[in-house]
């Protein structure tokens, strides 16, 4: 016999994190598809089936994950700072999602992997770096969302035997980060730096987190679609805080320019320090992460020049 | 000026809770309505406006709820059993309750106290008895929901100042509860005896549940209601547990009747043993349990004997 790598289905396929993944997995010879509303980089998906949809249409994803064994759920419709001004709005990713598990427990999958976060899941967090065991009282919409699936997700498995895996991912950034959305800062300072826009900060700078390369949470990502342990929730990371001001010294430093940045009060939203503790999943992933942050970024810059 | 005692809406008013609940408000001279599809006691509840209506109906719970200060939330569409065997049905409670909440941030609400499970919300725990800040890993759909709620309740305070209590219940027993939905245990063993009809019990007798006496839930609902402490989520049991063979053994001594018991094999969604820390309760809504789990008994017994 012959032993087959599992096909996999990539959901909210076409974005940063979605981008990254279905090209790792093209690379590997698995089969991929890439499920989404939209696809940011039609261009950069080759070996990857395009299915366009939406989460939320039940008929439509039942028709795009049947054929599946491995389902990555990277899919939520607001982020961690528009998620609180539309609470209901930010609440139908969980609705869908349980759509989602209702049919994948009538499916053959062998397992769905679901980028939780690592960001906002714990709250204000007693414990720095916080491991997977700590409380987890989100001051978000976004936060409660994520925390609200990953219990599903524990359910289904004990009900249903649909086996899961969670990654609650730190602040990623790399190549194929847009500005969509306003998502991710170092994303937004590399790319207004080099249009020589004018960049606005929320806060002081003190605010602290966990900044992680893409490449490293796509090895977590294949890493827990097989990963055999006990555990099913991991933290993705690099284990070490920077603060804004560091992270802005550091872009700095490698365009060899002063960035021309504009400081507003903070919001209340963000949580003052955030930095994960990845020792659960250095062991029983067997993961660690192998890009340094100042290779990350030049990686990044690279991306950016070359766009 | 003269202090007035506040209104109080009782979602779920026509329940055992809800029942309870709206005869002591009313008796305590406060101007109290009860909502729910259902009233099962209409003839015990003088002094109370029953306004009939279904909680997932938003525009309904609008018109009901804007005239009052306090809001009893009761209302559950599924029971520990059989949210399992319907998870999306199960779920539609959690988002009827995201309307209440969209509603109640934009009226003078002053309170919202919330009813969820002392039993189911822990999971099997590994601190018996189990305090307030155990972790929190329901195995049945019904504790996911109340744990979804508890999140949203603590996220519009924090966002909208609307005012909260919590309170975990364990299994309360006592007079109004029937056995519509075979609810209580206590209820179903008095009943089918008095009435000489078979009973059929799940698992070898050997679970251990908290039981409390419904009057002191309603003292700590009461509580709930104004207390002024920095917390928020309340354990409410009695502390201690009693297996079922030992419930069993309590409801023969007072008919002075053999039960006439068929025993099943048990129930994949019972956690073996589930006893609440009150402690918190104790120190900081000021209440305890005060009647005794035989004393409650003679009255649960009395008004089965009464009805």
């Amino acid at each position: 016999m012959i032993s087959r790598v599992p096909s996999c289905i990539v959901l909210g396929g076409g974005s940063f994190l979605g981008t990254n993944l279905c090209r790792r997995l093209a690379a590997s010879g698995v089969r991929v598809r890439a499920f989404g509303r939209r696809c940011l980089f039609p261009n950069d998906l080759e070996g990857v089936e395009w299915y366009q949809g939406d989460f939320s249409d039940a008929l439509v994803l039942a028709a795009a994950i049947e054929t599946f064994e491995i389902v990555f759920h990277l899919v939520h419709n607001s982020t961690p700072q528009s998620a609180n001004l539309d609470i209901p709005g930010d609440f139908q990713t969980v609705t869908a999602t349980l759509a989602l598990l209702e049919l994948s427990r009538k499916l053959p999958i062998k397992r769905i992997v679901f980028v939780s976060s690592g960001g906002v899941l714990y709250g204000p967090a007693e414990k720095i770096p916080t491991p997977e065991t700590a409380p987890t009282d989100p001051i978000t919409a976004y936060g409660v969302s994520k925390l609200t699936i990953e219990k599903y997700l524990m359910l289904y498995e004990r009900l249903h035997g649909l086996s899961f895996g969670i990654l609650r991912v730190a602040n990623a950034f790399g190549p194929f980060q847009t500005l969509i959305k306003d998502w991710g800062v170092i994303a937004v300072l590399i790319s207004r730096a080099m249009h020589g826009q004018n960049i606005e900060i929320w806060g002081d700078g003190s605010v602290v987190r966990d900044y992680i390369f893409i490449d490293d949470v796509i090895d977590a990502l294949v890493a827990a679609s097989t990963n055999q342990s006990a555990e099913r929730i991991f933290n993705i990371g690099s284990g070490t805080g920077r603060s804004l001001r560091e992270v802005i010294g550091a872009i700095e430093a490698q365009l060899g320019t002063k960035l021309p940045i504009t400081w507003k009060p903070g919001r209340p939203v963000d949580v003052p320090t955030s930095i994960l503790s990845i020792d659960r999943a250095r062991a029983q992933l067997r993961w660690s992460p192998k890009t340094s942050f100042e290779d990350g970024l030049a990686k990044t810059i690279q991306w950016w020049r070359c766009r």
